[in-house]
């Protein structure tokens, strides 16, 4: 039993898996495919069941999570699927108060800003996110030879929700604590450092096969803010998961500057927003590490989608070949699915990939 | 008299402003400094000014676009004036229905995304825009030593408020046009472009001392789709201003990709925002270039200066100091000043600039 009271799984076995071969920087048999926030907005299925219910109700509920898991994985037949869940959850379970509001997004009770309101942010404990451990094992015995991603939100994002109370512009707030109180900055970081550590372990001790650390704001940042008030805290976490033995995905937005940086933080698989080009991307990562096979994911633009299937072939064969200069390559969208898209859009990108 | 009616204003000779002499790449005794926004927000007299005034009758107002423009001269000693408007005024000047909605930005009546939407936009008369002229010419009269830079949206960003209807945040339906019908994208632009240089011409004719293109939303773009969807719009505006003799400015957010394309389309001045230090901004104008001066703008984070004054202080030293590594620098923000800024952080800032 580990400490969750949940039986210790055994992970499984998917030698053959090609988002776990590309993670290593083999080149499987074919080119693995998945998509960000593919469980979710875009689908009329998963409209459907969550039509009554709140997201961190649904995010806490395992059978639910496991249902919009797998649409995706039936509907795409993509390479991976990708846990139901958002970035506020450990926060949510550890006991801040939030709430995830439709067309706004996460929303804080009161926002963090102070040295008591910093150290009074609570530990999360392990037992707290059980429904997700939960989850995991219903999809690790569902998912047969699909591996199943976890994710956690990353400390600087995950402090831009709480100092600034929602979603962000400018993240004024944010910023200002961190070079007024430098301080305190690395004290929040630290704390949702180890909450983040904490979520990831969970989930990987439940079974998923992979892990994806999400920094979406990142690129709001110099790299020098970046290296100097971000790097130690994402990277404690991505070390932290050396253990584990699954891959970890690292992914910002408007990260193009910062990506040697996000490579050096120990991730396996980094992750590309569409506003540079791959064989750029992987020029800048292989500058940037010591040793390792160089693999990335990406990075077609979400909102080219709309444009038509002969344009979005045009684009994904044009992403194809541009991250054939990596030692492997996961395509993928270069952030969320956008919620107007036509499923059918993925659905034929899947098979465009499989098909070469 | 020129063709809108007024009396042509020959150009005030202001041999000795900072400003102009930094944007022909010579080092002025002082170091030039100005805001963008420094004209609104975040200034009590402005809001009160303001306070039964929709924007867009603001706008059209020429004794309040004089009166709001001056504030930050007299407030803060800026080395430049920029003209109180908006980047959605020759649009509305045109005829095309909007509003400027408080807390949210621009919102057109009816988005423009069909070839007859398209071919359908007015074409800008230069009378339409005869109060923006006014308002320059009282300006000029009133600002001495001090120099006026007139300012426009460029026709990339003014078409995504067009074709989303209002501000975005992933563009999408502009994308989708621009990759599934890129004829008629190149209509929309050519319009927007023509409209664009109507409205600059106008300003210089009346007396503006430099020109500003605002390119807001650039950086949602890869290089390649900005060299080819927007670049040629871009320079066309910049080629037909040469005419004027006054300097242009070219200004984007997040374009640190994007940096050499910018410098490219035919800038004296090229601005940069907080993501990349003015070194390496400089450098990769230079690598762009043929000939002339390297010219910089910027680019302290606007959030920064919520830190308070030991950390702004630091951080204006900082951008000094490697704003250096090009032949001239004016120095300003990365982004519009935030509302909820101090004014006497700016004043400060000045101050410390000046006294160096």
């Amino acid at each position: 039993m580990t400490k969750t009271g949940a039986p210790a799984t055994a992970r499984r076995l998917l030698p053959d898996a090609p988002l776990l071969l590309a993670a290593r920087g083999e080149r499987p048999n074919r080119q693995p495919v998945w998509f960000m926030r593919q469980a979710g907005r875009s689908l009329p299925e998963y409209r459907k069941l969550r039509a009554d219910q709140p997201m961190l109700r649904a995010c806490m509920t395992p059978e639910l999570v496991c249902e919009i898991t797998l649409q995706p994985v039936r509907r795409h037949g993509v390479d991976a699927a990708i846990l139901f869940s958002d970035i506020m959850v450990p926060l949510h379970a550890a006991g801040v108060g939030l709430d995830i509001v439709p067309g706004t997004g996460p929303v804080v009770e009161r926002p963090v800003r102070s040295a008591s309101e910093i150290m009074a942010l609570p530990v999360l404990e392990p037992d707290a996110v059980e429904p997700v451990a939960a989850a995991v094992r219903l999809l690790v015995a569902e998912l047969g030879q699909t591996p199943l991603i976890g994710f956690a939100g990353a400390p600087f994002t995950l402090a831009s929700y709480l100092v600034e109370g929602g979603p962000s512009r400018h993240h004024e707030h944010t910023k200002a604590l961190m070079h007024a109180e430098p301080d305190l900055w690395h004290a929040l970081l630290g704390r949702l450092a180890e909450l983040t550590l904490t979520f990831l372990k969970v989930q990987a001790a439940a079974g998923v096969d992979a892990l994806q650390l999400f920094d979406s704001w990142a690129g709001a940042l110099s790299q020098r803010e970046y290296r100097q008030f971000v790097f130690p805290h994402s990277a404690r976490v991505l070390a932290g998961l050396a253990g584990t033995g699954v891959p970890r995905i690292h992914f910002g937005v408007g990260t193009g500057e910062l990506l040697g940086a996000m490579a050096h933080a120990g991730a396996d698989v980094v992750g590309v927003d569409w506003r540079i080009p791959l064989d750029v991307a992987a020029q800048r990562v292989r500058a940037a590490r010591e040793h390792g096979p160089i693999v990335l994911q990406g990075n077609l633009d979400p909102a080219a989608l709309l444009a038509g299937w002969p344009a979005v072939e045009r684009e994904v064969l044009r992403v194809i070949a541009e991250g054939s200069a990596a030692d492997a390559h996961v395509l993928n969208l270069g952030h969320g699915v956008l919620p107007e898209t036509d499923p059918d859009m993925l659905t034929r990108i899947v098979e465009l990939v499989h098909s070469r």
